[in-house]
């Protein structure tokens, strides 16, 4: 069944209202009529089962049940990733979207490869779109949250709310290697963030900061893995172990 | 330092050539030049230190020190995926080279997508140029071996030779699901095949000859995962797993 996460100034009581983009989606794209159902989603792990009542310049929709998507991860998991080019950002998120991470965010480093002359460089407007499409196909009951680009300096602050901060270097995944598999027990219901560096890797210094901040190196293997591939081999391993262990805890 | 994997036939005693598109590329796209150094492999995870001598026509290379590459999983695994559109699985297998895939097949099934008039339809040679390029980039020591397509019955005729037979199937993930990582004791040194259904899902005839065939259902969670996601938090688990017990057992 087709999936739309509205605002949820748009559901009111036992009702709901659907315009813009979505709107000539359902009419247009899928050719919907009168009668036909389709799930709401509020962005906050609500589901309405809807059935559409009127289609005349927006879709009208009575809701007839309301529940609860479990499939969010028990734990947030935010990606950070060194700025890298915009087409390789939008396929990473297409995935840890499908993935199940909770938000991304850009960090600007020493080895990026790509300028900034200013933040506005970057339009995250595309990207939202990809964020709220791979959300409704994945059937995920919350959108990821862009968390748009920060300095080094911002991203070392920031990172002071989470409960595990974990870094992918390389040079730790090609000798005797610390694995997350080593913390498996304990990332059940926690705040998590995950930084993968740039193309061009971290440099010492930033990994000596890292490091004084009370990130916790971790290996990905013995294989050079690309920029883009990092994140989805996370999350990956992530969304796997906090599915199993939330059901050997049911 | 730039990778190459070569034929055999081209390495004798402390000497080496390079010929056609790799002579291109180290002459005119990397602009090397002679005394400059290369890594050689011959696909067996032998490891060729070389010094290029002669850049004339062909690339003549004396070899300075030979090692073993160690980048290899301890297990065999082939990723078997219903037939998908060609640019899918170009994206699927540039990645599960990067995560240490040993093969990759396509399978057709009921409710693939794609109709094939004869499988010639689908030309290899592009697919082949992916593998090399991810396998020297990611410092495999083997290159993806790549299997073609095999009809269903094929496929279960093939899968005999295996340890390990998965399924990846969505109602498994959806319900309580049975997990890989049930398996992880067990998993080092052995054959293993995955497979991964075409768009449409797997029937449930296919199901049910793929159990009687030995084949265990494991679920990758509750997210509806795109076929080309599917087999890279596959790859993603297994090698990351894999890599972990090595290292327990070092």
């Amino acid at each position: 069944m087709q999936r739309y996460f509205i605002s949820t100034e748009y559901i009111k009581n036992n009702f709901a209202l659907i315009e813009g983009k979505d709107y000539h989606h359902i009419k247009d794209v899928m050719r919907m009529c009168l009668g036909d159902k389709i799930i709401l989603l509020d962005n906050s792990s609500k589901e309405y089962l809807c059935e559409i009542v009127d289609l005349n310049q927006k879709v009208s929709l009575n809701i007839l049940e309301t529940k609860v998507n479990n499939n969010e991860l028990s734990s947030n998991i935010t990606i950070a990733q060194g700025l890298v080019h915009k087409n390789k950002i939008e396929e990473v998120v297409r995935r840890i979207v499908e993935l199940g991470a909770t938000s991304y965010v850009n960090v600007i480093m020493e080895r990026c490869n790509i300028k900034l002359k200013s933040k506005d460089d970057y339009k995250f407007t595309r990207l939202e779109t990809i964020v709220k499409e791979a959300s409704e196909q994945s059937e995920r009951g919350k959108m990821l949250s862009l968390n748009g680009i920060l300095s080094f300096k911002e991203f070392i602050n920031d990172s002071k709310k989470y409960d595990y901060k974990f870094v992918c270097y390389e040079d730790e995944g090609r000798s005797n290697s610390n694995s997350i598999y080593n913390y498996t027990d304990d990332l059940m219901n926690k705040n998590i963030l995950v930084l993968v560096g740039p193309e061009g890797g971290i440099s010492p210094a930033e990994i000596a900061l890292l490091k004084d901040n009370g990130f916790i190196m971790v290996g990905l293997g013995k294989r050079i893995l690309r920029t883009e591939t990092a994140p989805l081999m996370i999350m990956s391993i992530f969304s796997s172990l906090l599915d199993y262990k939330g059901e050997l805890h049911d």
